[in-house]
């Protein structure tokens, strides 16, 4: 099989390093084109410092591209929607890895991003690219979202139990992320100068998050419709340059038995390949940790149960730029293609690291 | 006015040592004892490296202590109790600050520590140590109980909330605390090798917390007796050797505007010494952060409310070994005998650290 | 062509685990055992929470095992040398990460281990596993050794100065190790208490660091037999999980222009596979730097030339898991049998991390 | 006594923020007046968070500085030199805590800092502000240099054995300093990015470092004018904000008895009130560790001995912000005021931190 010709546009920032990190190693494609504005000319390792004698390709200018079978987009927010058709003519599939084609709704998308959409009328033809809910879908798709990191924990480890029903929808969900640096991108700033961001414990947005809208959407999908609960999400900005986890408070419809839970996500995650029940009564490791995930494309997930509160509290790690950026998108290309669904994506994680 | 003799029993652990820099440096008292089961004997330079050339007291045995002023206890959990009546014959003033003592109940005690009391005919003589709640009860107290450090910053970061009446009791509180290693103790431990806790993103107590007690006591006081709702207490290990964030998330009774909280905050911590508001627009520390509080007593506070969910989310962050034990337990002592509250307790903590 | 079968013995530790890891995705072998003295019938997973669901493998008991093609022996100094009978009876090929087998001359062993060897008869049969100076050698041998972690980063750092006949050797070498805590180790202890280990800045071998024996012996042969000089070997624990820094200062023969030593470094190392030379004149990443290579098995180097002094300041960095230990015993392993060096070995490291 | 009032020019760096916290709790002097030309009508705690409500002082303008009794300026090297009649026409006594007074040479300026020094008449009446070396003359100085932070370390490891005639000047010094990220300023930039600088271990001046040149001045005049010989001084970034350790290798004159070492340190250093010699056969601690010196004044020294090759090792520790920069510069205060010399510099750093 000839393998397809693949193109970056944004390749200098970390879900583009990323990347081409994973598709120079991807069997079925061929890395033949990496744009950025800021760095044309320039080698990859210049700029990505870990592909040095990995590869010789260099930068290339935006302006420069040329047609080819798939194109990725790692562009800032806005950006993807604002020049989408062009990016469309140059490949039949694309897959955008900013939050433009996450919502299903203009109107969600003009609430939480304070601006009209700029392409409104491709919304409903984007798929939310998470192989675990959208699988069949992605197999036709020619436009493919990408999926917030912390949005994509958050799913991963709520889904089941909206899946299954149990969720007290009365009650509000609380979920609070932790998360590291490079979440907040590679352009350096006052915030994120070592000195200051070391060692931070950094309430970054108490209120308000945009990935909270991702996480209604597809929670509200999977319980008919509506997810019908005020979602309370936070984030907090921790020490740790790669990873998230996220620590959800949910209450139940009525009392269970903690197996009832273990069936739940069994049944949800038995067969995923890239999701694991983490739940240990002893050892270092007993729920999802975020620090053995660096570079693998796992979203941990457990969850304990408080018996007399009828509440769940439910954990998910992953890495922000693999499961929950650059990995989850090599993830859905495999999907769209029908190929294996680890393809590329098989280094498991470090330890101890 | 002659100093006061001050004996600390259990003085290798990090409370005792962080007690021990504090002591010696306070101006009204005189640290003559510091026993220690295990270091009897040993320069207390050679456990607390930052001592030398400070100090040259060496620990004792705890047999050999011999009466005194006051009495701290650095003991771990149960072991103060147990010998509670040997430490009062030492001296009329004892603080302890393991969790013996907090909970005024002994059935709460015992649910929540798995055991009966050893001495619980002497849980409503001990008053909880947190100045802010218990100065006027401090000043008569012959039996202080130090606090727990998260519940500490829980405590300082919700009281005003619930004092004021405004928290919409039918709805779950959920707290969700971050920590560092050093509240964990001074013993090594497979979770605690440094390859293995590094980095760690680590849920160790998603259900259950001990500190839940006293902090549904302590709000309950405030409250007119009782809290009466579910208290959803999370705790997480992160990267950090001090400090603690909680980030809790209170739903109010009806719609608020933010000057009312600005002003609920402002009359509960405008005085006070180690209570500061902080709730920025700009810059980069616009919420508590523990990071620029290591070394300190402050608990620095902060909010944000969400007008369309009816919610506060309440952040409060402090250094667990000063206001979280031992800085809190000088700035009761100095309750205790009228002195500055502030006495021995200004470092105002570093930037950057 | 069918797999090989190989044996770990002493799989729980953190060489064992990096082993497991690599050659449970080597394409030629079969990883059929894993021993473990303390964690006999427990899940490999329960010790390597990074490999959960890539192996369903139980470690079984030392005593357990039976024959095979090749044992890779993760035990501690000492602990080879005393049973390499038993381990060569299980299979013909041997390679032992331990520091039994890496000195030629029991002689040196005895003054640098401080006791004398247990089976000093196998010492020159011994391959010391170090595929840039002993390709050929392996491909022969049958015990191989593997190479101290910030030996092995000083060797190939220095090799090429030496093999050039540059340094003047009247003037001492010095080599400034900075090391992360996993190179010392899974076990637990006062030291690697985090609390105590995070931050650290720690010289723990300032002077008698065993690795100089090795780095004596290599460098002493490729400059005709002895190298003639002391070298001052003092290493420094950091705030690191994974990863090597050396630093040598060596003083040369002569004026030299730098394209000189670029030609040096570029002869030694311009078809080596795990060998990248790193010297820029602009960008974050100028020299060689540990974080870049967590999981890969490169060893990057990098010098600067002070002409003034007629002195090069070299640097190495390198995982010391990986090209420290078992990514160079993998890398060993492929020699052995004449497979394409860089099999299994192909994750380039991350970026950031 | 009335107080001395003082103005600091550059207070919104980290040298200047540090000063500020000294100068607040220092009971002999006032600090009316904080210029900062780029913060100019901000609170002070807007820049350093952990002085909130502990100064209601705001940043004036440098122009609108008036006259005082001490000025310390915290400016990027080159810019004192620049205005330094301005500053000496402000106050008496100026305390430079740039670069710019530390060379009494204007041909040692020219050659290590690449221009012409701009009030080259100066230089000999600035005194090079290490109370350690130079009390006497602060006693009667009126312009003061700060000291490099890593100049200091080295210069207090080693002066006791260049003083004692000891060191074999035939053979390099070679001088190894590891150290934080606050010593870079507060001026956030590309390599300080926390996902780029995080975990670092990068060389960023393997030869040529301006502090060499302190070094040399400074031992050379203990040893009777000139150090004569090359010294080899390289300095890496590690993951750390305040700290500094240097390792030195110094090989001596003739064959030494560990307790001659222990003789001349002693007597170099147990009188002063700010180094501590640190060498203990047990414990986590054997060394100094700057991790323990955050916000203390002390400089820690330690060495070991290589009887075989007639070397020592010497390491010393320090904040670069306190004893390397701030702290120092309040010793120096401390003399030319005749005051003693430990005044507001009581604070003896944190365990653990």
């Amino acid at each position: 099989m000839s393998r397809l010709r693949v193109a970056i546009v944004g390749g200098s920032g970390y879900t583009g390093g990323e990347l081409i990190r994973l598709l120079l190693f991807h069997p079925h494609v061929e890395l033949t084109q990496i744009a950025s504005g800021s760095r044309a000319g320039h080698y990859v390792h210049s700029v990505h410092p870990n592909l040095r004698k990995v590869t010789a390709l260099r930068f290339c200018h935006p302006n420069d591209l040329t047609t080819c079978d798939i194109v990725f987009l790692c562009l800032p927010h806005g950006a993807s929607a604002g020049e989408i058709e062009r990016y469309q003519a140059l490949a039949p599939r694309v897959i955008d890895l900013s939050a433009d084609f996450r919502l299903r709704s203009p109107e969600l998308y003009e609430r939480w991003y304070g601006a009209a959409h700029r392409a409104p009328e491709l919304l409903n033809q984007a798929i939310y690219g998470l192989p675990e809910l959208h699988r069949r879908e992605l197999a036709e798709a020619n436009l493919v979202s990408g999926t917030g990191c912390m949005a994509t924990a958050a799913i991963l480890g709520l889904a089941p139990l909206y899946r299954a029903g149990l969720v007290n929808r009365a009650i509000p969900l609380v979920v609070e992320a932790k998360v590291g640096s490079s979440a907040a991108g590679a352009t350096p700033g006052a915030s994120s100068h070592h000195p200051e961001r070391s060692g931070a414990v950094r309430s970054f947005q108490p209120t308000g998050h945009r990935h909270s809208a991702e996480l209604i959407q597809e929670l509200g999908e999977l319980s008919g419709g509506e997810i019908a609960q005020p979602v309370a999400f936070s984030a907090t900005a921790i020490e740790l340059v790669r990873g998230i986890l996220i620590t959800a408070h949910v209450f139940v419809n009525e009392p269970l038995e903690e197996r009832r839970l273990w069936r739940v996500y069994r049944e949800a995650y038995q067969q995923e390949p890239f999701v694991r029940i983490v739940k240990e009564r002893n050892g270092v490791y007993r729920y999802p940790e975020p620090k053995i995930l660096v570079g693998s494309n796992y979203c941990d997930v457990g969850f304990e149960y408080d018996a007399e509160q009828q509440r769940v509290v439910v954990m998910a790690a992953l890495d922000n730029l693999m499961k929950g950026a650059a990995g989850n998108a090599v993830q859905a290309l495999n999907c769209m293609f029908g190929w294996d669904e680890v393809t590329g994506l098989s280094f498991p994680g470090l330890h101890p690291v």
